[in-house]
């Protein structure tokens, strides 16, 4: 099954629309987890079995794992979701960007070694970047657009002959890089009204919302301007604010704690 | 020594501005090599090994090793120029893209865990992606400004009141980013014109040129748009062009003939 349909079947059967953001830190996992020969991975877990039937989707950051070495953990992290919890789609957040051969490579890497449902890509170089990633049809291509940062704006936001960079993102998006049905875009929930927008020109297009908890997004702003006409269309991200909400050995519980009141705040079940 | 500083160093000590792109793919490299445990890194050593006096620069891509899983290979390559040819610097060749925690984390990956002089970063996402990096004082942050690519110019060419976007990025470099002297731009050669264009925008700045070879680039033009004052302040990359000269197991002596062939068209020496 495709992750566009994958993703979409989770948000009817689940009615969920958080997505939990797999950042895991070395240094911020509870003390009783750092003696493991694979830390991260046992903290990842426990954090899947405590909130499993809360996601939409599961979104590693390929970034903590690297800056280990910890490669072994961020596969086994994700084999255990696709073996564990078949029907919740895992993206891989890894930001990639190059062109030809190299872009392949980086496609390789993320689908076939990290086994990743779907990657976020970085538009900057263009198509070239993008068309590698778009051949497996059965993947979801996750192209940044208006991001959650407060420094967003710098380019993204400038005008080209009168259309702010990330619409023009967006559309090529929605009418050249969307063939096969595998693509989806990312928009900051610190940008409500941009994510209206970009919900005008991309349609049913899913996208992907970081910027809620810790960046401080808005919720009900997001829900107002960016779901589809069915409800849905929202992978609703949040990380630190979930899975470091206890530092004591609780964790597991307290992130369960923490992603039901987003879900209570969602308000779809 | 700072990387700027290095590579000032070795431009005039070795009158070289090639740099070699060390992007060893598993499927090109001489049959010979692929029953070796580590056959991207005897590859990566047979051709450092006969082109270091040819070179200002190595630039390993990041995204061949990690679809391998060879990471290993990696470090030990950029060790193995350290160890060897210590006034060589590295170029990790990852073009990340990332926001504050996560950023850093990419930048530990890049400098601490591989331990490469300079990396190339994305600038879409704004200044919250390379400060970061910037921290390093002494590494290298080398910032996509115009790429080498067909389509390139599909966001970098918009003219945002009435400037394209890569001189934007190249002013914001130039003015903003590059307080501790430790930004680079990467500018193809496939775009002479736009190179003269980022020299008169960045001043001194050295500049890293991807697009010779390969991809079609003009040395001659290269060299025309791209030189400072001193003759030098650029590090002109090629890759397939040299590593996969000859596919026997001649590769290294042939890869020396077709960067010897490069030097002598720069013609510094």
């Amino acid at each position: 099954m495709s992750f566009v349909k994958q993703l979409k079947n989770r948000w009817i059967q689940s009615n969920r629309m958080l997505c939990i953001g797999l950042d895991s830190h070395i240094d911020k996992i509870p003390e009783s987890l750092k003696s493991s020969a694979t830390p991260l991975l046992d903290f990842n877990k426990q954090i899947i079995d405590a909130t499993h039937d809360l996601v939409c989707a599961y979104k590693p950051q390929i970034a903590y794992y690297a800056a280990q070495g910890a490669e072994g953990e961020l596969l086994k992290t994700i084999q255990y979701i696709h073996e564990n919890y078949p029907a919740i789609p895992v993206i891989l957040d890894a930001k990639r960007s190059d062109i030809g051969a190299t872009s392949e490579m980086y496609a390789k890497e993320c689908f076939e070694r990290f086994q990743a449902d779907a990657v976020t890509v970085n538009p900057y170089m263009g198509g070239d970047t993008i068309e590698p990633f778009l051949k497996y049809r059965d993947k979801g291509v996750v192209i940044l657009c208006k991001t959650s940062n407060a420094d967003s704006g710098e380019f993204q936001d400038l005008k080209c002959d009168g259309v702010p960079l990330y619409q023009i993102v967006a559309k090529k998006a929605a009418t050249e890089w969307n063939k096969n049905g595998n693509v989806m875009l990312v928009v900051g929930a610190t940008h409500p009204e941009q994510l209206g927008e970009v919900r005008k020109i991309v349609g049913e297009m899913p996208l992907l919302i970081p910027g809620i908890g810790a960046q401080g997004g808005s919720l009900k702003d997001v829900l107002t301007q960016g779901r589809t006409s069915d409800g849905y269309g929202l992978a609703i991200n949040s990380a630190r604010g979930i899975i470091y909400a206890s530092a004591e050995n609780d964790f597991a519980e307290a992130a369960r704690r923490v992603a039901q009141e987003i879900c209570d705040t969602i308000g779809l079940s």
